[in-house]
């Protein structure tokens, strides 16, 4: 911690400070310029706060020196995680592409996905059974129903399943039906509660990026699920809220470098909510592997003009599959596999 | 739903149009114009979402008309909803002050800061027993002991008590403590599940807009609880996520008169957790009263330097005193009491 | 300068670091911390920049402790600077209230709008001849022909008259027709040839705030117009871009209180285009003035309908009479006049 | 346009707006729904503006069905414009990378730099002359003398100069330099004098994006160029603002697609000011021309430690020719050269 004095604390204030340091069991370090003193509080400083320090009379400012994520950080564990889920590795030399519906609708719907889902070479599916809506009249997801459709068809072609948790009641309702990943979604990103729970067990999960979250917030969502055992965790971009009106949300592609420089674990992206519209969806895809992503999460639907939520996303099963032909050599041009 | 068509649209896909229109139940009314084609669809636009028509060949977009909110819309009713906290009227002509500090520590803490708020002239309390915190390795609020000594103290001055409920199983226990008025924190604004909940019971509901929420989806946020039946619901404004650093959050002053002109429920302001900063506090709540907000919520803490969380937004009872001193004659010239 | 070395820094990019900074004229300061070693620059810092250390090896970050203004700043003057403009002071007890509307069009609308002006208790006119529009087909303004009107009319209610210059060329036209206030509009807030042109003379300037641009920019911004010898300068915000769609900009009202507290120059605000719509302008107003404000800019047009310009922001001359009407008693709850 | 009637307004309401919509000249077609009266403007509807309208009794909101860009739009030419700057095609097939410092600063820097251009292969260089920064005691440039150096360092390898515009007083002059292509900086995207007057010659210009610009007002200050008759224009994406604190701006690269399909105009990226450190270049590089740009602007110096401005963004010349190297097999992948 560094600890700004205002121009004209007194000998008093700045001992205040140091009484203060000490207090926290630190050592303080004062080095007085020509119009300011500077402390810095020397030993761990996660035992103070900016703000313990801001009220007091005399100080301008405080500032952190470390990081407050450890176990995330790419400090904790220099070399790259791989998550694996039923045998596919998430982060590492290929790169996967997780597909399927926004919701889960029928059986049918779900059988015509997953086999789409294969076809096109993904090896992971996605599908809602509990959907998170901004209007209480909009369609909610099947429920409990629509993880059994997900699962038989998804299990069918061998395909692992993704699905949204929103409900910290359903998560033993979730390991009953063999969910491989449980999805946090961004609206989700900060309920601590979910958070503390999925860090309990020892399933995969995908944390999403809230709709307005900094990248330093989100390593700490991470960090919830991480300081309770689990450290299966997989970063998903999905664009963030911005002021401009020509697509739904900005795709924060400069998030995946920095995500890669400070932490070891895997980052995905989801091309299909970020752009908020089909045809966005290849040329954000593209962006997102060249920026270093490990992996992508598209929305695909047999019938996108018959989709029960988010129709303008969804990819047709040959749009996904044209996708997938052209993101091949992409990957190979940029060293990796898929 | 208005749907524009391409400047080229072929007769067969506006045919397809006003034919998905009138499978909806609803009847079209079309406007060739000398560029593009309009058309509307007359009737009940909730059975309908843009992205139905956005998909379709020859759909440039499509927008809806009418606004999604229903309940909580000054349209379904003219007259100001003063949602009433054991006999505390919070909308209305007097305006409320809710003061207490961020986090229950002790039962001594809570002593004095239930004798400053009643002191100060304020006739709600406020206290986190449960904090949503950033960091896993921060202060995460006594819990349940925190709502005894919350209601222990407040219930020694007569002062209705406001407390934040973060999951949804601990609602029980909440209604066990005779929890007044129920808090929905910001990072919670779209936890459906949770919001669904507190739309079972009559507790009265503060709804804390998101960190980058829309007014629309604060709106709809608020359905949520009112379509569970439950209408006691107070707005909370408490700044935005911007791009600006000088402070915390952006208090958003215009969404004030925005959600007067659309929906009928009381609106109150957070001046603490806007600017972030305990000097800021007097210049937002003044802007909050002068804006048209029924009430403030306001952290106070008996020994802010102390305090274990938020410590530089804390004012001292002292502060809190003179604070009320000033809003009195202000809100006088605006028409209202305190 | 603070440098916060990374924590496997070796003791020769250490030595590199300080070399550095005393090759600047500065002496260092080095704190070995367990975790990192944090070397503080001692001097006047404005001799470096962060990024002459950041890029070097062993760096983790580097900042700034000092502020970059100066003469701008409170520091420099601990007292109010009071602007007067033809003998009406800005800044200090009273209260100003700037009238007029978005553009001149007419002799009739000008004689109009400056008896309404007078009229409603303002004791400065604007209105503007050169208009920054979005589209280069909207009406551009009516030039110097517009500078004409404007004062003809205002000058037959003795009102000093502000308006709006884009463009550099055009200087010497405004200061013969004896321009008082010269407006920097928010597009042109970092427009660093025009902002040092206008600190060359000695004519007050009113400067917008950009659409984006923050405190600290915007203070920069002034420091340019001060540094050429001009310090009658008055900051106006008039909102700033924001993902909320409900209204136009969102009005900042912190702003006003952390420039009070980092610059001695007076505030005022823009609710009217802050807001952009008339209906919005009184409560902006009231919050803006319950903020710190200093004084505001308002719309109004003899006949709103009829405006060529911005029509659904600007008051009626009587809604003006009312607002100042309301405004009066908030000045004096808030010890001010109007 | 379309205008929509509030839910309660009078017969005499609706024909005012089709009387004032026959005023300007168009057609009105009225449809009355079950909850709201929709009235079309049929005809150039760019005679009219929603606030014309919304501002009358009984009107809820009026709404654009054009886009109001017409010689930079898609609709307006179907096939992509090449611009060709001294036989350098940008836009079409190959990928374009300018390169370059970020402000001249000697001879010698500049004889450096321009051979490092062209031996990393790309094809046109940048260099600052004059300089838009924050601080008034910050490096402004060298000005006249900059543009001197640049020429002769780039002339000496064959290469085209790209350098930015500020004021208008300089065109001549950097007509009479010979400058190539015409850089208007982010922070004059609206500085509309400055547009018109590169309107009205016909050297390529480089129009960066606003720091908050949406991609509306971008596509309004080409058209502002355009519309004086100069179609050389070159779309550059560097990043907007954002809340987000880990970089500088935020790379839009859904911006990239979205105006492709808008416009006919080419796209190129600046990826250092984007993210504003040298080690986020490759990334965002990659991702630019993965999601469809057609060539990037990047910063190199021959010593980024000793460089005067922007120190931290630079890549060195060893760097930007190893970054080149692995953009040729990712272009290639995308069916384009390099």
């Amino acid at each position: 911690m560094i600890i700004v004095m205002a121009s004209k604390a007194s000998p008093e204030q700045i001992a205040a400070v140091t009484a203060k340091i000490r207090a926290a069991g630190l050592a303080e370090h004062v080095s007085c310029g020509t119009e300011r003193t500077i402390i810095g509080a020397i030993g761990d400083e996660r035992a103070l706060t900016p703000d313990m320090f801001e009220l007091m009379p005399g100080v301008e400012r405080a500032m952190r020196v470390m990081k407050e994520y450890r176990i995330v950080s790419r400090e904790a564990q220099p070399t790259d995680t791989v998550v694996r889920v039923r045998g596919v590795p998430i982060g590492g030399e290929t790169v996967q592409i997780i597909a399927g519906p926004c919701s889960v609708e029928t059986p049918e719907q779900m059988a015509l996905s997953a086999a789409a889902v294969a076809d096109a070479g993904c090896r992971l599916m996605r599908g809602g059974a509990f959907k998170p809506r901004s209007s209480p009249y909009s369609f909610q997801g099947l429920g409990v129903e629509g993880l059994d459709y997900l699962q038989q068809a998804a299990r069918q072609h061998g395909l692992p399943v993704v699905t949204e948790l929103m409900d910290v009641r359903m998560l033993d309702t979730f390991l009953e039906h063999d969910v491989d990943v449980i999805q946090i979604g961004a609206r989700n990103m900060q309920n601590f509660d979910l958070l503390k729970e999925v860090g309990r067990i020892n399933k995969p999960v995908i944390l999403k990026r809230g709709l307005a979250a900094t990248i330093s917030e989100w390593l700490m969502a991470a960090e919830y699920i991480a300081a309770g055992g689990n450290h299966n965790i997989i970063f998903c971009e999905r664009g963030v809220r911005s002021f401009e009106t020509a697509y739904r949300n900005m795709l924060d592609v400069t998030a995946i470098p920095v995500l890669k420089k400070e932490s070891h674990l895997p980052v995905i992206v989801d091309p299909s909510h970020a752009g908020g519209k089909a045809w966005l969806v290849p040329a954000l895809a593209k962006a997102a592997l060249a920026a270093g992503a490990d992996g992508l999460m598209v929305e695909m639907h047999p019938n996108p003009c018959e989709a029960w939520c988010d129709a303008d996303q969804a990819l047709t099963p040959a749009e996904l599959k044209a996708l997938v032909g052209e993101l091949r050599p992409l990957a190979q041009a940029l060293g990796r596999n898929l």
